[in-house]
């Protein structure tokens, strides 16, 4: 017999146990108690509301309160009726201490630290109805265990979109979907090591996140160094593999030049090396001509990494690699093993709102507004910082501007958090020795539009105060 | 100068670089045809329309097609103009072989397997509301980067709903909501053994996947016997964590006993030891009393890992583990590595699904109707097939049947096979040799409900037939 009973507003499941009915009421509620469902100090009925609620003798529940009074469970007071005792807790023991703060979080009233869009952009309308255009219209097994590489539909629009506007070249075929370039990063540090990478170049301005990760799936990192043509190759002979950001270099801001694309790719061919490409920003060029995707030059070299994070937001969790033929395989396999597939509910909805135009559309109107930040940004600095050099804004969603003589980025830090404002210092992403002047790297896209005016002044403010 | 040139209704964004327009129209139409944007065969705008366009002379663009024909990537011929020839596809390798089908992708016309809910019962129209609800409730920070663990409404939202349903003794801050149970297990396996756990006993009836995630993750296996008490236990003392299945043992249906469930607890309490309760269909009792989660006898020592794939879809990849307090902070940490959390946009419709009440009322409409499905099916085989003994049938979303003397696993699986009906043999889950005798594993939850009467009649024919 399982009786459905209510305490204090809450429908508690009670087990009773066959025939022996004060036994099962005793355990019932013993383990209501130890479970927290019953709080200390709750109320319980009289003996006789309860007896009549489950169909049982007044006399039996009188028993069992008088079994678990004597065990501790329950105190009884003249006036005040049968309570739990605010000793019969078994308290769950808190949190635990420690989870790490997730980076990318963000706390400040004004945040110009990279790596997030603006989220009050994200185009809430659109994408509901591009759901429930995908929602309606998918079959019923598009809701169960899919191709691990993510579905077909996404994978088919995908490689379309990457190759109008990325220039990538790519069949549907060779695209996993992943959950941003972290699962895809992490996807690659499980394959790399298993087609012979044990050494892999990295930009020595870069995130350290990366860095770490690639560091703890044991890929000893080799060092490049960064100039205004991107990462300097010369030093990636000792390496298998080489992850850059060749469109907009993160976080200088500067073009892996032409010479070197072609370097890259001939280092690639000769050597079979691997090139995993971040095109963290690629859909954000402002002044300049478009910079193709690397990976066209060796397709079956390049592992080409994309993301909706910096386009829409990251709390979508979508994300792409294109492979070259020989590591489809083992990375959709990896995926497979990580978590069976990415959400299809997400990609049906991305495909609908890439092939509707509605993605495109949003991504030129961001990037107008952008621009216009970053505009606002060097005017804002040129008028009142004039010793500041502002850098890598032909793109992206951030820039790096160089302190002027006497300036030190931890003053400037401190002077902008004193303001409200959030700023992250070039150091922080110096992986080896921070080797270059003095610099701020700003976010200028994460603040939402209302708040950029505010956030720019007190930044501003902070630079010309220190 | 960027030019947008229309071909064939597709904009192709060409680059012409600076001054050198005849070698930059040269270019821009070779890489065109490399990325196969340019396909084999489609015909070229006359040199006068392209010049009008690109606003070039006539002449230089008749010098860049003639130029490219000498190069072999273009024909002309009288009357038919200038096309891409046949030859110019750098054709992109074709796609890798060997992709693994995916396990659970489904093809049969009439699928029986187990694993999967009747996805054409999924609640589309409350799904599409709850998303627009939560996402139109939503601060945009919500849509950037969260706590590893999840976003903390749903955790919130969980841990009342795990401990109202299921005795689960949970705080939020111990939930870490994962991509299903897949991923939950993966994260595990990445964690396990810095916490010293080398061996690891599972039940010799099994998900073979499982058990090898845990190979694959260098945790050696520790066989567990499996009777009509679930999981006999004394073969565990060598390992130091246990998986078990103990609502509901998969795949053959029996509930750990009380005596055992106690044992469990005290073994692990005993010795250290950490139990992974996997309660993959814990919502679906039919007949008996309520069975609670194991974990609420031992919550510092069993990590509960559950998930909407049997009660939602398996296509959200929604799934959560609840931690003991000195596991929390690493799981959260390899979650954090792996995919940096799980699509808050999916967390938030759940969290109002919750919330709304819409997940209860699924749960109880869906549940009715697989108990009587599950009704049909005994009533069709006790009519049809008297020498088959179905068990395991008190819960969840499949039954095991035992076939008659002289049926073998395979004939029956070949004979459905041949009627359109895909079926699983017993076998297939036997982790060490399959010892009992010859039995289905009938997943009668997966047809669509106007498919069932169908795929029955068929399964039936099977096995008398056999």
């Amino acid at each position: 017999v399982v009786k459905a009973w209510a305490i204090s507003g809450v429908d508690l499941h009670l087990e009773l146990a066959g025939h022996r009915v004060r036994a099962g009421l005793e355990a019932a509620l013993r383990e209501a108690m130890q479970t927290g469902r019953l709080a200390p100090g709750t109320r319980l009925p009289s003996s006789r509301a309860l007896a009549a609620d489950l169909g049982i003798a007044r006399n039996t529940v009188a028993e069992a309160y008088a079994q678990l009074g004597a065990e501790g469970w329950l105190t009884a007071r003249q006036g005040s009726g049968t309570r739990v005792a605010s000793t019969a807790a078994v308290s769950l023991p808190g949190p635990a201490a420690g989870i790490r703060p997730p980076l990318g979080v963000r706390a400040a009233r004004h945040d110009l630290r990279p790596g997030s869009p603006d989220l009050s952009a994200f185009p809430r309308a659109g994408w509901l109805s591009a759901a429930r255009k995908a929602l309606s219209g998918a079959p019923s097994r598009a809701l169960g265990y899919s191709d691990p590489r993510g579905r077909p539909e996404l994978r088919t629009v995908l490689a379309a979109y990457l190759g109008r506007t990325r220039g990538v070249r790519v069949a549907p075929d060779r695209i996993v979907v992943c959950a941003g370039f972290t699962q895809g990063l992490a996807l690659l540090c499980q394959v790399l090591p298993d087609v012979g990478v044990t050494r892999i170049a990295v930009e020595d301005y870069g995130q350290p996140r990366t860095a770490e990760a690639l560091a703890a799936s044991g890929l000893a990192p080799v060092m490049l160094g960064v100039d205004d043509g991107g990462a300097v190759l010369d030093k990636a002979h000792g390496a298998q593999a080489m992850l850059l950001t060749p469109a907009h270099q993160f976080p200088l801001g500067s073009v892996l030049s032409p010479r070197r694309r072609a370097d890259a790719a001939r280092w690639a061919a000769g050597s079979g090396g691997l090139i995993i490409e971040d095109d963290y920003d690629g859909e954000f060029r402002y002044d300049r001509q478009p910079v193709g995707a690397l990976q066209a030059l060796a397709p079956e070299h390049v592992i080409y990494a994309g993301t909706v994070s910096k386009t829409l937001a990251p709390g979508l969790r979508l994300g792409w690699l294109v492979l070259p033929a020989r590591l489809t395989e083992a990375v959709a396999s990896a995926k497979a093993r990580s978590d069976a597939h990415t959400s299809s509910f997400e990609q049906l909805t991305l495909t609908e709102f890439i092939t509707s135009g509605a993605y495109d559309r949003h991504v030129r109107r961001v990037r107008l507004a952008y621009r216009r930040r970053r505009d606002r940004l060097v005017a804002a600095l040129a008028a009142h910082a004039p010793g500041v050099r502002v850098t890598g804004i032909a793109a992206g969603l951030h820039a790096v501007a160089e302190l002027g003589p006497g300036q030190r980025e931890e003053q400037v830090i401190a002077g902008a958090a004193a303001r409200g404002v959030a700023i992250e210092g070039l150091g922080g992403y110096a992986l080896r020795a921070h080797t270059r002047g003095p610099a701020l790297v700003i976010g200028y896209a994460t603040p939402p539009e209302h708040g950029y005016t505010t956030a720019l002044a007190r930044l501003v403010a902070a630079i010309r105060d220190q």
